[in-house]
């Protein structure tokens, strides 16, 4: 964008105005989308016997060949020619002569706006969803060897329950299930063809747009043709679903950083994802998903701008449309690249296992299960039990050892009601016993997580 | 929101930690859905032997009594209890003693926020769904009186194209029903019930699950304890359709604030819906309107907040998302009441045909049907019959009329090539004719905007 | 931005990281702070004989080369050197070796990028001021034309109330008034040298932080080196006072498009400056102030993205903040565009005289005048007089004229009270005379918008 | 918020409308500013002998009664008077009769509504200025305690360079000092006074606007009516102005919530101010930070509300601007509360010397010391002190010990090159002697670090 803007600054006074209101800068983008759409309108046309099959094959093959010039890098975008689609247009011209202007019979700039950008939506959110469920992949993957691997689950940041590791990751792999999900239902509701509204009230050509909805992979046209040309609310969507995910790929990506802290050292990033200093190998910083968290304020700040657009917009076209685009492609090349570095952050990273398990020791995590203990088996009243469990605990501190590191002689001598307590309460206060006691549907235990993975794998498959 | 904080601050200091920390003043909203969920988890908790059918008993009716209390305004709120669950809670081991404390079993404070939270979108949802289609079916009412009304349609406020109004306000139609279909989705993507996920990793009490979320009308449990703790998509997907929505109330209001003002004069506002002078009864205030028009910024505000809140948020459970109710409680009344209102202005406004009729005459609205005529009739290349029709217009305006009034002498006289025009060319440059030639799909002729309403009075019986 | 991100992801994988964290495809923007910043640096270095004169000497004349090279656009800039930092001192050591290095003695990357986007923001603030003087210096002009053309003032877009243009006008002038003020106090309140801050925590070299604020046109250094690192506030508040800015572009903006319709017909935009129609030369399309419009969104974008990026943000230096600049740099061009258009748009459009005055007599726009007239010169009570205020207006309507085209006899047959009316009541009737007698300090006289407009020449001369 | 507005929807249908217009229910807030610019106008009206000294007099004596029954709760509010300004003129006339309608002589209801909002915003500055204050003494004195405690400045959140806590500390002092700076400004900004603009146009009145102006403690009267009361210029940045403190409070609260994490372990939180847990004393939920940090996303929300009511807006009033001051009063409670809690908090946490020493063991924090003592002193090239430090980390680690830690045997036997290194080297590692080896302007060393506490001791008294 600054780019864009600066070239203009430079010129001259007189050039000015073209190249504010000129769009061809971003919407170049969508080049593709132009030359597909023009196409199938062409081929409508044609069997509508508005053209004739002559002047198809020459325009299509002209437009074949436009794109080519363009992913070549041969085709030179100018200011001249407003916008992506005039540019197009012309080349097109350029190649096949007069004829080349007919592909705008009965269609307007506006319908073809409003086509080649929903399909542009559409192709990324199709996209977008493949790499999505790529990094769920990962983290089933990545999941499903650490089931065993115990970790103190956190509320508050402080240390709460011993939970696994493949747990943890199966929370991120159900948020991004979501996102995969949000993508699906607006990709549904929005594969509708607006192409044929032309202005904003159809036109009087007899033409078939049952039948470029079809060619374009629409399911039908949309219904009501000064609606189709002031409707962005297929790019509102695609932004905010964007935005939900960048929020879960933030969330993530502060645990990672946490994790990587000198106090933490749960996981060690990869020297490929990880700037390390040539004399400390051991200091990593965690740039990556510092800018993933970064980056997130920049989706945000694209889909607010759409909004702040479209709010209060009489129908039908008004040029402050215009803007739609440049944080639509932003967003898009920011999710695109986030999710497949994220993929590969979590994909090369080490787990510390001792470090989890280390960290499981501090916070007497297994104490609510004493208390438990002692409701359920031994039929002591709440605060009874709460009061002994907090003895206990003040013995271990004063042994300097973790509640769960307690052998039996220890226990009996914490508290006169534990004199007698039978063995099997060590049991209960081990860390990976408590851990899978846990085994309501969705809780951590390990068979719970297997079973969750388990899951998610023939969803992945299907 | 104002008012809670300020009682706070007025409070001596000693108290305000208290009340910062409290969320009862606000999340009192969720009284129902506490009480529901509540009683739901305690028929699973007798069904699987964890407390007596006695004692379930006992709390379904000490909750139903509590339900009763707050309905009828007896229940006295009070900042001690930290929230509505505390509160709930607190009471009902008032009434039926300390058998009240059992319903927490197997579950945390965590899990049943969650749940509340959950049960209230999802309730919410299903009352906008309905307020939706409730304005939907307005518009489609009033489409169908004015499918031969005539008006100016506009690109970029100007007059463009001549079309009916009940075209225009089928426009409204379709973006309403964009925005139930969100809505649904939204819905069904959501209902998941966390109940059971306890603090954010389960619970070892021999819970089943699938029974409370069958209980509360959920289609199944959440996947996975810790996303259920820490998840509030489903809060986002609301706050991002109802600012959606509220972005098209704010076209719709637009577009009344210009139609009722002096130059337009399309609609007159029932005297209900504005504010009339006492000295010039023709002088109304559109206040309505622009009031929703300004609702807008407010639940575009309650999204960014609520996306700011979740980013970079560690699992599990943090205090931050204490904070994202107030803004969800704000935007969902703002919708209710917009509707409703949007909903009586659309209903009672009157709509000056003559003024819209009148003002398709400036403009040469049918301009480019004689250009188009030329071109297909009079098989003329593009570029004279663009200077022909230039000519007319310029004869046009120098008779003080708009050439769809051009009589056939004064059309012949209009241009040399006009001369022996055929007397057919008065009907194409008629402003009726111009609007029902635009009879592609969707389009504005009468017969496509009757498909329209047909289509959609068969979608609102469904 | 979209750009960059493309070209990242059609390289292959194995680049992918490099140039996800590479940051000098946009703030190369910066490459002229960063040099100034350099030789500032140098000078002060060898004032204090951590380096040698000679050295510095050196230094400097590589630096001024390598900055020939990038405006004659010689340079090359390469994802190799990570940002525009690398790459300055990259090129400098090619060009006079090793001792390239030793300009970086003594600072850190962290304080130079501070320092470079500070110089930045203050030269750009100081430029954005000098266009909104400018444009301030067009309302004025156009102003003092119009102290005698009478409009409709509106409240809720309904006619209430006529005053002159010019002070319409003088209203902008005041807005931007305000908000060059607003870029006067964060130019002065940010005016301050991290330079020296090194990493964070500064410097065990012996510096002069003093000296190189004072080369660099700073008051003085920053106060603390960990602050100084970590600090964005001067970019956010740029971020703000653009908003501010553009939101009042908006409003003049949304103005112009109505004030251009058909319905209101109160200025001509210049053909430059509206995209007008070949066939119909009367019909003109607002684009320039409906693009205006339309970029107040991606500026209000802008200043949430960098919000939510510095939320919650540990101390000292994040990697996430290397998304500051981007959206600066975008709302920096985007605000410096505008106002250069407004400006023109402002200056070129032709005010229709008649239309605003006719305007005027559409909604009786003095009937309070003749009510207050009433109650002050007739002694009547209020409510006698807003009752005979409204037969007159009655009268009026039937006679198809505004009450300021009444004779004195049809004014004295319009209520049994006013058979007797004086004859002066005529010209208490009257537009003019109503408009200049809002007399008070800022009020819409003729004298009080002349008197206004002779203090904003004064401020536009100091 | 929503309580007003489920207060609406409680009620029956015909009342919806008046409910929906009504502003009462939250700008009742602005009682005592309504009262006292009343008593101001009157006051000036019976200067300009507009009205009698006693009627003056009685309507002073009502206002003030008005004011005392507000204040007591004896007051009353009813949506019946649709806002605050109507029901105090509705009192003040049932208490000294019709001569209480007089005070709205010459002025409007739109003038009036700024007037208060903007006397409201100024005091509520200046009271917040004296919060932030507050606040900044607290970190100057919690600083002046900790000039030389040692802890690990970070980056990246990775242990960086030994800097001290009280430098720390103050890098908050300075940015809440910008804070401070920046209501000062926007303060000196916005104190004209709108009274007398009446509805747009000022009014035929003889009313002196520079003595209200002076009576109400602004500057000045604003300088032109219709800007007057279409600004809402002064709560924007009053909303900005939050925000970025917010922002500032959100640094320091993720701070707290790490420091007090089991894994850092730098703070402990008072009791009072963090939730324990009976059981396990030693477990501390960090809630009010957590709620401070989630507080920031409502008061970015309301700024972003504002931005977007007022784009767009054509002048001069308009009912959208009605929505202005909920999200301003919600700011200001938030920001007033958020202060003082703070401010609360960082008095009474406990600071672990201990803790943040050891952290500083790890990490070999002084390795950049080793490297340019080597350069500097041994004149070494920097790539042979690289490697040789390098060895040095390596040999501390196999001794699992911090390069700080290391005795002169062990560092001489850690590289060929060291053996015969003098013994200062071992200050040098020294993480004290590193820490106050930054002593460069702002830098941390203790004696820069008293330097900045003592500036700001003087600045606090000034």
């Amino acid at each position: 964008m600054p780019n864009r803007n600066n070239q203009i600054l430079k010129n001259t006074n007189a050039k000015l105005l073209d190249e504010f209101n000129a769009s061809i800068m971003f919407d170049k983008e969508l080049y593709s989308q132009d030359i597909k759409g023009s196409i199938a309108h062409s081929k409508m046309l044609a069997l509508q016997n508005i053209i004739s099959n002559d002047e198809q094959k020459s325009i299509e093959n002209g437009l074949l060949q436009v794109l080519k010039e363009i992913e070549s890098g041969e085709f030179k975008f100018s200011l001249e020619y407003e916008d992506i689609h005039m540019a197009v247009e012309n080349r097109l011209t350029q190649i096949i002569g007069e004829a080349g202007k007919r592909v705008h019979t009965a269609r307007s700039r506006n319908d073809q706006v409003c086509t080649d950008f929903t399909l542009y939506v559409q192709e990324k959110t199709k996209s977008i969803q493949e790499q999505i469920k790529e990094l769920i992949s990962t983290f089933v993957e990545l999941a499903s060897k650490h089931t065993t691997t115990i970790m103190p689950g956190m509320t508050h940041l402080q240390h709460a329950q011993p939970i696994n590791f493949g747990f943890h990751m199966m929370a991120y792999a159900n948020m991004f299930k979501r996102d995969f999900e949000r993508f699906c239902s607006s990709f549904e509701r929005n594969n509708y063809s607006p192409l044929g509204s032309a202005a904003m009230a159809g036109t009087p050509h007899n033409i078939d747009r049952f039948k470029t909805a079809e060619l374009l992979g629409f399911y039908a046209p949309t219904q009501n043709a000064m609606d189709s040309v002031s409707n962005r609310d297929f790019a509102l969507e695609l932004l905010f679903n964007i935005s939900t995910t960048m929020m879960h790929i933030s969330r993530i990506s502060e645990e990672l950083i946490l994790w990587c802290s000198y106090e933490f050292r749960f996981i060690q990033m990869s020297d490929e994802y990880a700037t390390t200093s040539s004399i400390m190998p051991q200091k990593k910083n965690p740039d990556v998903p510092e800018l993933l968290r970064g980056k997130t304020g920049r989706v945000y700040g694209n889909l607010i701008s759409l909004l702040t657009i479209m709010k209060s917009l009489p129908l039908a076209y008004n040029k402050d449309t215009q803007e739609d685009k440049d944080g639509v492609f932003d967003s898009v090349s920011t999710i695109e690249i986030s999710l497949n570095i994220l993929n590969e952050v979590i994909k090369t990273m080490v787990v510390n296992k001792d470090n989890m398990a280390n960290a499981c020791k501090i916070g007497h995590l297994t104490a609510t299960d004493l208390a438990d203990y002692l409701v359920a088996k031994q039929n002591m009243p709440f605060r009874t039990a709460y009061y002994i469990t907090k003895e206990l605990v003040q013995k271990a501190n004063s042994l300097n050892k973790d509640i769960s590191e307690l052998n039996i002689a220890e226990i009996r001598s914490g508290a006169k009601e534990l004199e007698n307590i039978d063995e099997e309460i060590v049991s209960y206060l081990n860390l990976e016993n408590s851990m899978n006691s846990r085994d309501s549907f969705g809780g951590t235990s390990t068979k719970q997580t297997l079973a969750q993975i388990e899951y998610f794998k023939e969803w992945l498959k299907a």
